[in-house]
């Protein structure tokens, strides 16, 4: 089976096993957790930012994030097709009362400045302010678009205009940190906050980071115990998150695989696929996607429907040269 | 002093007046006001349901009906820029914990059914159910545009399809009744719920109905203590009330006034104005609408900014057609 | 039929009806109606407060005032028979996030100062702080008890030694005022915001008052348009409430028959009903509650089950002497 | 240094660090992690019910609880005490918007079915019904109390009476399972849900169980999701955590050093502390609790301030008999 279903997906290396045999661990609820310290002090590091905070799920880094930034009652802008808006179960609203405000970010799913300044809205009488403005990059739902730093800092600038501070989910940072040789301070440089993975491309078992500000990382920890992601002695998954730190440069071949895999699909007639900035394929199917699905997966592929007529099929670490080569003959014979 | 910045500053008549001094109250939480009782039978009646209740404000009609029909964790879909979204402060949000899927209805705000099917969130272990269509009628921040019963009938089939009611804010569902030439129950015969105000074009100085089946305002009945709407001897307003549903066939004259003071401003360099159905009148100013809105208060028109460069003015039953000769002259004064 | 269900039942006088016939009136959303604006000078000056807002209801007083005083995530402290937290459908946690932590105020429903102190919670990385101390006066479940000014000063200088302001719910406020022979601002002298009702023993069909500092009453209007508490031309009602700030020294009668009432109703066998501080008086009952109520409802008197063995009566502007002599005999009549 | 803290401070041992290494895993958001499905099939066979659900915190797992079992705007009954409403950062309020209803579980913080019929709140038009009874077993704040079968057995009933579930905080559910030699799912027999954490006595690094009916765990997978605790390769995780379901015996030492801590403190001039059900040892000051957990500090032993004058000590693994006599001598030469 040749599972392309999505990058979190992946199992985690002999040194990540180790990593987590061999972690010194302490209660990390106390802040004792000297693995966890490590690897929060890297992830920090590796962003540009001062501090930052294990979570063991990326949603719980993006909605820590949401309701970190803001107040009750206030209003979020971002992409209609994020994440943080359409994947996370409604929790901008169930968890902290938030209202989304959305907008259209186009084929690549970026949100340019005059969008921002039309659609924020001022705190009135009437109306909820809009207290945050939440990128995503790459973006998921658009095809692993690669956010460029120009583009980011266009959108930031633009809120910080109003005094809003910018979010970043970056569930797949590195990867477009990677596609675009952009290192991820500078396509962060002037956002207030970014939730990464580790466990996505970047392989690790479990766990997201999320980093900012000392004093906005201190309140998040605090949102965090109430979202129920204080863990003890998480040193055990935080070893392998420092191990997976080390696999950013590794994510260059997944971006090659996946254009391999677009061009071999979008050769297949019935099909289309552009060229990908990163490690998702979208394919356009002329039947129905659940059953495109379905097919493929008897020939041994597995992908995921993402529309009607949209399937999404991602490249990872333990998806090497043959097993895309493998995927298109797959789906070749499927097709047939 | 012209004031046309809302239908909402309307003032009771001497029979409302009356109807306040002479009404038969009793404890309306016990539901035992014989006034209140006998507006809500009435107002039913006007809509075309079951039931009905009285309630403080077209805000609580609106999100008492947003609760009712939904539970905790959906999704409610509406025209980006209806009232219950964006002028309500959040109460979808902060009320009820509701997340909103706003969709563009352009320039009538009218939302198609294929948009509906295609926007619709079916519930999944990812993402909120989308599980209440809102519509607006007559469309207030598209200019009082009155959407049609072949519009309405057209959307709540493509929600119902997927089981899913539809509520109409009908704040002025009467202007669109008297404008279309349909009784307000055809215009409503296919949704599930209607909110309508007596204290707009109709003239009452306080309340809005909900309206709806019998187990549905039951419901409601409950949500409206909760908002603290809960009133005790509120036939004093209810009987102005009762009054106002006897102005309907009015709103006839503030549609032609309308009519007139758009012509009238479009024809003034530097304004454009587009013929409303209703009774809400939209210009598009040169400069900030800001601006052009103090500087007619100066010339003794008051009118609301509504854009950047819109500005809204609404007849009422304090308008007469003098009164919009002399607005148009008034702002021809203030454009020189 | 002599109804002691409530004192929310009474009927506005001529005077009241009147009031409303001529009210000068307009857009209190734009702050505009005089006769509004005129009640909430009064209403802050009868309370000795800075400013006042009229609310549509005593329970979205108490709501708005919960609501301003705290933010996202913090805790009130009240009494645990409280109004606020045991008869308003559970709005602290629904409408605003706030979790309760009750305590016990004993037979008169007074919480000492050691008790605050012992029970308000420092906010920590594992605690929500406690935010606000919610006061009752007169306590209604207690049987309209009356909290002396001391008792008050008391638990309120408790609390702002925490830093934490105290709101009083004084739906029956002017009931406890006249009782206890000081006078409201008295009574709220070392409190923050309080709550009265006009409609309870004062008479006035609709309405209560929230009243607090200037910029404490700021924020809660905008908490009120929130919850649908907005209204237009509320001058119709709010004409009344003005009538009723003029009732304070008849509710002297009140307790007068109130106390006659309990005299009597302690006298028969099967009864027992301790002398009350001011117009609701609390009878145990040998059998349940509700068959009691039901069976002096069939000699024409009405009452309201409290308990299971409690049953509550409160005597109201509607309700003189002669009617409490005809209560009690109807009572004997259905108890033989 | 005598870390007697908490028994959340237990380090993993090399079994579950060899388990962590060597751990078969896949995605678990897809259901596909076999570790993950293994460890929930053997929880739920530990505590006698349908189904298990692994989640990152014992705070999750009973905030999950309460809102499977719960609709909007309903209450839930605990002990005034209780870890649930005390200690999860008020997640019942902000979370799911629940309101607490707590009472006074006495000296063993047990709720006895008298108040639970008492006390239990039916759904009215003012009132939030009562629809989950919350016990805690053993009861943390009371001293780690072992609540016995029938002690359960009563409470559940007397919710049930009146239809509600009860779910059980069973964070150290076996400790009282051990003191009392019952079987878990005795203790178990008649409650709906139970949360019981693998990290604290029973030495797993991270993670806790729901465990309830099919049906009820389905639903509360999604509400796992919503609260970000939907972890992907967690295998690496629940492998140390079936390690640890094999601890349970082992938790006899705790009980019996935790009795050997609390005689020889008790024998201390200042302080005394009664023999405990289970591992935790409370003691009473003479002086501030604060001051003596610093005194003790300097002298090697760590403690958590659990009010005024009262301070905690927990046994735990890392905990044997050398240490409880140097804990001992330790606090004498501090108390000196």
């Amino acid at each position: 089976m040749i599972d392309l279903r999505s990058d979190t997906v992946t199992r985690p290396d002999d040194a990540m096993g180790e990593a987590a045999r061999t972690a010194e661990v302490g209660d990390d609820v106390y802040g004792e957790d000297p693995t966890v310290n490590e690897l929060e002090r890297r992830a920090a590091e590796a962003v540009g930012m001062d501090a930052a905070l294990y979570v063991p799920t990326g949603t719980m880094g993006n909605q820590i994030a949401a309701r970190t930034h803001t107040d009750r009652g206030d209003e979020l802008l971002c992409e209609r097709t994020s994440h943080i808006y359409n994947w996370e179960v409604g929790g901008l609203a169930q968890l902290s009362g938030l209202q989304v405000r959305s907008v259209d970010g186009g084929a690549r799913g970026v949100i340019d400045p005059e969008t921002i300044h039309g659609e924020l809205v001022e705190r009135s009488d009437h109306r909820p302010g809009t207290e945050l403005l939440a990128l995503e990059n790459t973006h998921n739902q658009k095809g692993g678009v690669a956010i460029t730093a120009e583009e980011i800092d266009a959108a930031a600038a633009a809120a910080a205009d109003h005094d809003i501070p910018t979010h970043v989910d970056g569930a797949r940072l590195f990867n477009a940190s990677v596609a675009l040789d952009t290192p991820a301070p500078r396509l962060l440089e002037n956002v207030d906050s970014v939730m990464f993975c580790l466990s996505k491309g970047l392989g690790a078992p479990v766990g997201s980071m999320l980093a900012g500000e000392e004093g906005f990382i201190a309140r998040a920890r605090r949102n965090r115990k109430l979202f129920g992601g204080g863990m003890r002695q998480a040193g055990v998954i935080a070893a392998p998150g420092i191990e997976a730190l080390g696999n950013v440069e590794r994510l260059a071949e997944d971006h090659e695989n996946a254009r391999a895999l677009a061009a071999g699909l979008d050769a297949i007639d019935g099909l289309s696929s552009q060229s990908p900035d990163t490690n998702i394929v979208l394919v356009e199917t002329r039947g129905p996607a659940e059953r495109f699905v379905e097919r493929i997966a008897g020939e041994g592929v597995r992908a995921s429907a993402f529309g009607e007529h949209t399937v999404r099929l991602c490249t990872h670490w333990d998806i090497d040269d043959e097993d895309v080569e493998g995927a298109i003959e797959s789906v070749e014979r499927a097709m047939d």
